[in-house]
């Protein structure tokens, strides 16, 4: 029943055989039925550029495709769809705009990449007059991109709140239900396969900050890039203030937080990542392990939660599927999908100048005054208590504070003026607060 | 960013001013800026049919252009893209066919006449070389048809399993929360205005119905009408049946599940609305209030959920605008999105045919043997017992049985075969269970 059904294949040609790539070439070949109904013409895997020929393989995966040659294999001429599934920056970006030279469609999952100079991407798609779908690149198989693209296209969005890495969130999971510390968490998830070996993009927050950037340049219609995303990662979360969130109702997750705010210079895009405080009433405080989830916030559709596996070689493989499915049907028809949209064109609104709540506590000296003067510091500042809360007594005294919404740069001004305070020891812990209505 | 920009405006005729369309014709309004860039073109609303003129109506709404020939609106010339929100089947099945035939693409979110007559509105759309789309028909807001259609077609979905009546889980999860009975409930969904004052096509489980045979068909390429899907409603569920569920770590809801299944005669689909216990830790039981929730299996994909409010002017005309949107591109394109995918034509899978589970509880004679009696019982019916519990003495002694998946045929043959016998003094709860790995 599609439009167009024609025997004459639409022919792939998929860069990298790795964990995703395996899984995608065999779904092109598991799928092959369905493909050709989905589509209205067969789908056919033409050729799998791969750097060491001699690398030990899935049995499933078509060998005999194999080629060295990246380079040829997407400029040639009877490639309908190149699907890059090899990551990084390079030589993925020179092989994408060979490929869209060439007149081949491109489907991605590359985050890096799309965070980091996605606007060349994009013109030489709209230049090529081909599509460059990439589902895939965020939150693994969760229909993310497409939603906020298409599905909310007739409203107005106004935040997105994301649990979208699955290793910090196992890691901040197992911290949370075991009690254990950052640093025996992390080695569970390196011995489960959830951390690799150098942890460094997933627990510094790069993977996220990364898809921070994508999904606020389609939420907002706006670019965004992985340098504009403000970033902290969970290194320095501890066990500590984990069960500080536990005593306040709230567990502890890695947010990428992107929303519209009004800024000094009118509406702009605040996009961070870091570690934040949320409630466990919240939909995202019972996304558990190597899940994400993706909350997203419009004027008219209200509050709505994407939710399933974020990495993973099928799940990534399904988000290629879908785009691989849409962007062939598309060159049946002869036309292309949306470009990017980016025509809001918003400023980026400083770190300093977002508006976030704090949770901080302070370990003081047990002496009369100390609350006071703690409250005169916030007010001082700008920055209204919600709550603030005595604990233990002698050496052990504590005060939790938790501040009502006040800008980042007053809050972290606050947190320095009673970090100097006579009666301070420390302060032990100090983390953002989320998604809870004040 | 767009292939095609023109000063052309689309041009959309709006069918219905209720709710909804008070809200669609708002947010055309409202977003108009938006909706030129993303569109490519000015959307311009050139007419709205409503049944009287004189009804009262938020001031917002452009009065000056209603007019109560909604066949002569439907048919003018210059209709672009006709957005039904009068719902029920006639006349908005009339006037849907006129629109398609004099050229004009759809929008609709009439989840009734989508269940009972799609494959007439699908052909007609197909004839005219026009879209017809319909996201807002199912869970309001929440984008969960575009997924389904788009997303993963480049993968095998197994099963879905929905909470897309809002209404019936509003009521559910006050008797859950508060205790109270149906009545009660109902009665309070109808003073906050969850439910309306004949609440049968939610209570009986007709919308559900509706919107399952909708998610059937998306979900496995086959035609599924309302009348194939199997409904019970939930005025039979008890304060009792809840707090029972509630013991075993579940929640009653009113699900709409549609699967896959090997039947007698090969693959076939499964669809059904009923009342089920699921587990507390499955992602749909804590979905709450008047919220609606799909769980979406897929062979690759895995675990998906989407998430949000699944009624409401505001949220279903997002729905809407976000289909209006993508067809008035795809007018401007000269193109058509994909039509109908029903080329698996899958067989119907009888209800007693369906793989189910069942929690029965059964008041009786406090004696020996009993519960050998009820076990024998069990498995001359060939359903296998996970669990069963011995509870209350005398007067009050019950057994509950858990059983593991088997026929829904069998499992009701067994029910009725353990009411009939001497020392049974009632069954005093069937109802099936779902969402647990067994």
């Amino acid at each position: 029943m599609t439009t167009k059904e024609t025997d004459k294949p639409i022919r792939v040609a998929l860069l990298g055989c790795g964990v995703v790539g395996t899984q995608v070439a065999r779904l092109i070949a598991a799928q092959a039925t369905d493909l050709t109904a989905r589509v209205g013409a067969p789908v056919e895997l033409v050729g799998i550029a791969v750097r060491r020929l001699s690398a030990p393989r899935d049995p499933s995966v078509p060998v005999e495709l194999f080629t060295t040659d990246a380079e040829g294999l997407v400029t040639r001429e009877d490639v309908d769809v190149v699907v890059e599934v090899i990551g990084g920056i390079e030589p993925a970006r020179t092989l994408i705009l060979a490929a869209l030279g060439a007149g081949a469609s491109v489907v991605t999952a590359n985050k890096a990449l799309l965070a980091e100079d996605g606007a060349t991407l994009f013109a030489a798609a709209e230049a090529a007059d081909r599509d460059l779908y990439y589902e895939a690149a965020v939150a693994g198989a969760i229909p993310i991109l497409r939603p906020l693209r298409e599905s909310l296209a007739g409203d107005k969005v106004t935040r997105v709140l994301g649990i979208v890495n699955g290793t910090t969130n196992f890691i901040l999971d197992k911290m949370d239900t075991s009690g254990a510390g950052f640093t025996e968490a992390l080695e569970e998830a390196q011995a489960l396969g959830y951390a690799e070996a150098d942890p460094t993009a997933d627990v510094e927050g790069f993977d996220a900050a990364a898809k921070a950037a994508i999904l606020a340049s389609l939420a907002f219609h706006t670019r965004v890039t992985a340098a504009d995303v403000y970033r902290e990662g969970i290194a320095e979360v501890t066990a500590s203030d984990v069960a500080s969130a536990r005593a306040m109702g709230c567990v502890v997750k890695l947010l990428a937080i992107c929303a519209l705010e009004e800024g000094p210079d009118g509406t702009a895009v605040s996009a961070r990542v870091h570690p934040a405080m949320i409630p466990t009433s919240h939909p995202l405080a019972s996304v558990r392990g190597a899940y994400n989830a993706v909350f997203v916030e419009s004027e008219a559709a209200g509050q709505l939660m994407f939710y399933g596996p974020g990495a993973g070689g099928a799940p990534t493989a399904s988000a290629v599927l879908g785009d691989l499915v849409t962007v062939a049907r598309n060159r049946l028809s002869e036309v292309r999908g949306a470009g990017e949209s980016a025509y809001a064109d918003l400023p980026i609104l400083a770190m300093g100048s977002t508006q976030t709540r704090y949770h901080v506590q302070i370990d003081v000296d047990d002496k009369a005054g100390v609350l006071a003067a703690v409250a005169l510091a916030f007010a001082e500042h700008d920055v209204s208590i919600q709550t603030v809360r005595q604990e233990g007594r002698g050496d052990d005294a504590q005060l939790v504070v938790v501040s009502h919404t006040a800008s980042d740069a007053d809050l972290a001004a606050c947190v320095e003026a009673i970090r100097r305070m006579a009666f301070v020891r420390d302060v032990s812990s100090v983390m953002r607060v989320e998604g809870e209505q004040e």
